[in-house]
């Protein structure tokens, strides 16, 4: 027995909206030591939603549903939640107050539906939204507990952290943890990558050694199952250890260290300042490294230049180079690098060009071909990338291989000879 | 009866991977006019893997897998449903050939795990994996079938397209189709919209209507089953057209195109030009729309101006300005889409300023506060907003106002005046 996560809203079953909450609740679990074995995703018909709340409630103790707390006619998870308890709905009047004070804030007109989103069942206590109005609730029946949340991340992200975070830790709660670390590769196969760790896999019961592939990346996984987080991090240790020196060239990253928090941190710590042109990444690279807070420290600014005339006008890319080499080169990535360098007084240039697709693409230099370059006072550097897929997966590609390589440039020293 | 999308993954239950393939399934399956009435997830566990599909089995018609199809030994869904249809695993002699072809090309060693992958159900039919190595297949029993596909959606997508929708199509499929149409709203909020449409929520039965709450958007969904296509765009259009007389001033695009298409459309058909200037967004306003083909022919570039130096070196905003008004500010705002505009000769600037968060929030200045402008020869217009939400978020929301401001100016035909 263990936690279900339960998405509610037909949106998700036509394919309209990707459900990132169902990831987000698996990973609080898992670090929280909660088993979660099941997912399940119905949509906004009555019917189908209880029975499949009762289905759930027979073989699993905890469940986190989300979706369907909002003002519309549609949303019907508080309803579902009270018929499947047999319970009835009660108004709750905190939840009111807030919704009131929340619509007065923004100047917004009272409707009667947003007051629709203060009715819970009976018996459920109200989580207070800290972003939006409708409040989520806890209810407990039994041994069984359903807690409902509402569906956009960023009403549920602060719900869960203030509220259900505190509940699911309680004495009572679970005991144990699961920790997971999962080690980030790139420039090597899932294959390789499995034939140098399957004497581990093999041998590890706990923790558990599991290997996945992902966008122009392999991920290994360590599971520990532990008393508590210190013991936990006992277990993986040894085995993370022993992985990071059989493969720890290729390991660019850790958990939730994706390698733009790799490459960001060693921009910090080596006080060296960074200026990116980008190409077919499109300001993909850009919009990565400026998610982490802080990015200003080290990116002095980054340039889209998709056209030539704009590498020639903000780059400083010579036009017999065009004529020569072609937009897709090394030799444009290394005066893309270098102009971008200088022209922003940057230490290290950082560039991409390549045909991203659909179109575009002739055989002599087909779409997936990219180049991305370094430049230094010291150095310059270039590598030639064949990607498979599409567009937006390209530039991911493309992204990850620019990150690994400044990661590789800045590890070798090389800036400095 | 009818399909149902089954994941298979403990990346997905621990959180470390976000389903897109099942959102992805969702829609063709709509498009091909097959109800989706379940979702599952399971983990690498062959029990519980086997004890799901045979579940499944019993509730459903058509059951199409994701994962579980690679090299590494925690890919075990070929054998889990051979072992809950009861027939063993035979080794399929084209997709050997296919494996082996794919790692010469690329040069990569073969290992025994490699062509583990050719490994399918006895009964069954391979799909060939016109980008990775691993094959799909197809297996009928009954009046069942198990459609199985590899995890990475880089080789599942071209897999669906080229192998399973021409066989969901076969004569003795389903029949009509469910098509519906989406449409995106912005500036307004989802009670507002739900008051105006309350009627023709309750008076529809076919094309049914739901609203649905986004990141910064508010969607309307109109569903409509019908015989075929053409039927279903009948039901569809009359009510699609009284919604837009309602709110189509908010109505910024329609199914998967989002606002970035619109205003490219708009850009490329006005034959206008645009520079954009990117403080807080941080490079997604250019990132979105260079996911559009040909985004180069009306965008000059981007430049991503995280510091005040870059500011002003790049788009000459004022040093006075900043000491004036601060960095987050309807001047400076104005003078970055200005700047950016003049010095890249284009005939459009687009610009954002804001305090992404978590940090650098103050009482006057508050986390989420962003001014967004837009400059021409003739005009020049700001627009300040306060968005809630973590820093992704805060970014989304920035760039979806960025679009919609853009559009509306263009709309307006405030350039030309």
């Amino acid at each position: 027995m263990g936690a279900e996560i339960f998405s509610v809203g037909t949106e998700l079953l036509l394919g309209q909206t990707i459900d990132t909450n169902a990831a987000f609740l698996a990973q609080k679990l898992s670090q929280l030591g909660i088993d979660c074995l099941h997912k399940t995703t119905v949509g906004d018909n009555p019917g189908r939603l209880i029975a499949a709340l009762q289905h759930s409630l027979g073989r699993s103790d905890i469940i986190i549903a989300t979706g369907g707390l909002g003002p519309s006619e549609d949303d019907i998870t508080a309803a579902a939640v009270a018929q499947a308890l047999e319970v009835t709905l009660r108004i709750d009047k905190a939840s009111v107050r807030a919704i009131k004070r929340k619509l007065a804030e923004r100047g917004i007109p009272q409707l009667p539906s947003h007051l629709k989103q203060a009715q819970i069942p009976r018996g459920s206590r109200a989580m207070p939204n800290p972003v939006g109005t409708a409040p989520g609730f806890i209810i407990e029946k039994g041994n069984k507990v359903i807690i409902s949340l509402p569906g956009p991340p960023v009403e549920m992200h602060p719900m869960f952290e203030q509220s259900v975070v505190p509940y699911l830790r309680r004495p009572s709660g679970a005991g144990g943890v699961i920790k997971s670390r999962v080690l980030h590769l790139m420039g090597i196969g899932e294959s390789l990558v499995e034939e140098k760790v399957r004497d581990l896999i093999h041998t590890q019961a706990n923790p558990t050694l599991a290997p996945l592939a992902g966008c122009g990346e392999v991920r290994l996984r360590i599971t520990a199952k532990a008393e508590d987080d210190a013991q936990a991090d006992s277990r993986i240790s040894p085995l993370e250890a022993e992985i990071r020196r059989r493969l720890g060239d290729f390991i660019v990253g850790a958990d939730a260290q994706q390698i733009e928090n790799t490459v960001s941190h060693m921009l910090r710590e080596s006080g060296l300042t960074l200026a990116v042109a980008e190409s077919c990444s499109g300001g993909l690279i850009s919009h990565r490294l400026t998610n982490i807070p802080g990015a200003s420290d080290y990116l002095v600014a980054g340039l889209v230049c998709y056209s030539n005339p704009a590498k020639t006008a903000l780059l400083g890319v010579k036009e017999e180079t065009f004529a020569a080499h072609g937009a897709v080169s090394e030799a444009v990535a290394l005066e893309m690098a270098e102009g971008v360098r200088k022209r922003l007084k940057a230490d290290i240039g950082l560039s991409t060009t390549g045909i991203a697709g659909p179109t575009g693409g002739r055989p002599a230099k087909p779409v997936g071909l990219v180049y991305i370059a370094v430049s230094s006072v010291a150095k310059k550097v270039c590598e030639e990338h064949r990607f498979r897929g599409e567009r937006e997966s390209i530039k991911h590609q493309t992204a990850n291989a620019a990150f690994n390589l400044l990661r590789k440039v800045l590890e070798s020293g090389l800036l400095s000879q």
